[in-house]
């Protein structure tokens, strides 16, 4: 490894946010996950939690840019259990969630421990998972379609929480124990 | 058509904004433009122009939730003409392009006459429309991967000009001219 390499990994570990999460309530297709999943990397995101899409062949997704490597997705059977062990990890869960009974996701903070809990393309969030969410946020709309595509409401939520933590100084000081920092720095480094 | 239709479709056109405009470079793949589509309808993007890619089949974005009926999609031959034509309008050009020659996308202002121009899947916005955009963004990447997917960075810029426009009171009031507004309720009425 070069000293440029290794000083890129660090500097990328150095802005990992352990405490920002995102729980994927059965998205399923393959480009959405890619692309999520290179919004994560770019924000800092620490994991992905995937709850498995049933009635869909599981596939890896395999073009985001590589972003797979950088971003762990642990994937669980079911949303309650993917909710479990955001909640053991201390976040509160925050469902995106279009409609009236949301509130403007811009007037929350996301500088506290959350988690994004994020629908599938079609059903969205299933309403055993929107009954266990701390908060619901909407993302406004005024046109005529009534919800964003889910990879870019992810970004949308996933960048108004790194304005947020780059203003509060999260980025500024490394957040990842320094046992969790050493084993992902190995395993960068040495795939 | 029932009365709350009307009332609907009025309710969307008083705000749509006829000086916000995106500006494709060949982006090509039918799920990024469908995506964007619905990120254009949900903020007001009055139109966009799209620069037909080369050595692709050229196929009709169709899984757009409908937004394709609600954002006309004007093509051209190349992206010098789609500029051109937003210029006419009187738009400044604002080109999307992470790296470090780019201004952080939060430090513009968006509440004047703007086109946001997109770059394309692979290659990015094309050094021949790099050298006539008036302004380079970038949105920040914090982590491994070096770009976004090209309809998350279109929703986050046009997010950014949606909150920074609804600061600016653009939705309050109906900006599409009389007969645009009339032309495009008919449309909209009887497809
Ligand atoms: C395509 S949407 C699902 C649409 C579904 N018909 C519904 O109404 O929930 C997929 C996911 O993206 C997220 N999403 C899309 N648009 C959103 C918005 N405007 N506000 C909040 N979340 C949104 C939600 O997590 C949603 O479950
Ligand atoms: C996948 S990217 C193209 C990547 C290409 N290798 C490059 O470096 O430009 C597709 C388009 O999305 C937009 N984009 C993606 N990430 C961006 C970022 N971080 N800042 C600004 N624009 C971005 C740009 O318009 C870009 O041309």
């Amino acid at each position: 490894m070069t000293p440029e390499r290794y000083r890129r990994l660090r500097a990328v570990l150095d802005r990992r946010q352990p405490d920002l999460l995102v729980v994927l309530d059965e998205v399923h297709k393959p480009h959405n996950i890619a692309a999520i999943l290179r919004s994560c990397d770019a924000v800092g995101v620490a994991e992905v939690h995937a709850v498995k899409a049933r009635g869909y062949v599981h596939r890896k997704a395999t073009s985001a840019a590589g972003a797979r490597r950088w971003v762990p997705v642990v994937e669980h059977p079911g949303v309650a259990a993917a909710i479990d062990r955001v909640r053991a990890a201390g976040c509160r869960v925050v469902a995106a969630h279009p409609g009236p009974a949301s509130v403007d996701f811009r007037t929350l903070d996301y500088t506290g421990p959350t988690a994004l809990l994020m629908g599938a393309e079609l059903p969205g969030v299933s309403p055993a998972a929107l009954a266990l969410a701390d908060s619901l946020v909407t993302i406004p709309m005024l046109g005529m379609v009534t919800s964003l595509n889910v990879s870019v409401a992810t970004a949308l939520l996933l960048y108004e929480a790194q304005r947020q933590r780059e203003a509060a100084g999260l980025y500024a000081a490394v957040r990842l124990d320094p046992e969790r920092y050493g084993r992902t720095l190995f395993e960068w480094g040495y795939p």
